[in-house]
């Protein structure tokens, strides 16, 4: 027996997150299913989280027991042969039989993009939040600071998820404008339910004048749903790497 | 009677390039459609140049006479407001009435982007090309020097349109490497059938070793198409701008 760890690509338009579901395509089905092929088993592949649907990835990362004698690193060729085009290994390789994808994470590094224009995006529309208001992205950068460092967030985090602890640690939160495009950088040790769309909700809010600032400490303080912004659309969002 | 201006963002998966067609969906044909809901005329859209299929635009420009009375600059909202998501009015103006979007236009630039790495592309695959060969672009850089300037391109047409002569001016080309992503940024008076995509095949070519970046001038001298490279795909194309 032995551990295969991938890393995988894909465009979650298609699909209803990586979770398995009954009715419902997902990742982790269809990725399933094209490993099954090859192996000849029933295996089942953990993912190190659950992506919501249309949310993105280019460094999710997996993991799968199998008796095959297929070599770690040229599974990469035979799962890509039997995915569809969405899906994408860019990496795969034999690891230690105690990696577990999602246990061992450390933390993890998500992108949320936003257009920033009067008129709408025909381009890349999948990939992207379109915002057309005007933003204040001095402001935006000053409220990123508040989410910073290790906090309850209660505040950030949407119904619908049973944790032990709503205790999260922000590594970093970059907000990086390349023209109209606005592009949130944000890395911790995990994330909540809906957390890195309310965040982005609620930084859209400071930059558009309708909280200030230095009100993000409070809404974390007061642990209050309400006062944090809505949850911004998934097609923006793209897991970007994870940590081990 | 006024004529109006438009300038255009497009996705061209869905669509048989820009010209109309009996069976074929066009963007030409979608935008008249929507026009034609807000004038009630039948109004005739001419376009800056006909698109080949899957080839997308950031900023086509078009132009079109209406005796409606919505003012020029709120064309574009109305216009929005009756076009599918992946078709996007980014300005309309009223402008004089001798504006035709073709004749008048003096250049063109387009940008064709490579995703130059082993593995395929889930992510942004329909505005790219994938290739996987590894590229020596000090070579391809050399080679580009050549393709710019006033030269007869019969080398670079694909059989099928009938034009006057084949002389045409490559203001600029340049060649942009970002990571594993890879730009053609190629800027004319005109381009030929298929000429910036004949381009980048033969500067692929010379970027795996096929072609030694002096032949090209020789191919331009011979023009003889069978010594230039292959057509690459139109997911990669997309149209910049044009000059007036």
């Amino acid at each position: 027996m032995k551990n295969i760890r991938l890393t995988i690509e894909y465009d979650g338009t298609r699909y209803c997150g990586w979770q398995k579901q009954k009715n419902d395509l997902t990742i982790q089905q269809t990725l399933e299913n094209a490993i099954n092929k090859i192996t000849k088993e029933e295996n089942d592949v953990v993912g190190c989280s659950r992506t919501d649907s249309g949310v993105h990835a280019k460094g999710f990362v997996a993991n799968f027991l199998t008796g095959s004698s297929v070599p770690g690193n040229k599974f990469k060729y035979a799962i890509n042969s039997k995915l569809p085009n969405d899906i994408v290994i860019i990496k795969s390789q034999e690891t230690s039989l105690d990696f577990h994808a999602r246990y061992c994470s450390k933390g993890k590094r998500y992108v949320y993009t936003v257009s920033n224009r009067e008129y709408p995006v025909a381009l890349y529309r999948n990939y992207i939040y379109h915002f057309p208001k005007q933003l204040n992205v001095d402001k935006m950068k000053k409220a990123a600071k508040y989410i910073v460092g290790t906090h309850d967030f209660t505040a950030f985090k949407s119904q619908g998820s049973s944790v032990k602890t709503s205790i999260r640690k922000v590594f970093k939160l970059d907000i990086i404008k390349n023209n109209d495009m606005l592009q949130f950088s944000i890395s911790g040790d995990g994330f909540l339910y809906n957390m890195v769309r309310i965040i982005v909700g609620t930084l859209l809010d400071v930059g558009i004048n309708k909280i200030e600032p230095e009100y993000i400490q409070e809404i974390i303080e007061l642990k209050d749903r309400t006062k944090a912004g809505r949850v911004v659309p998934a097609t923006g969002l793209c897991l970007e790497e994870v940590f081990y």
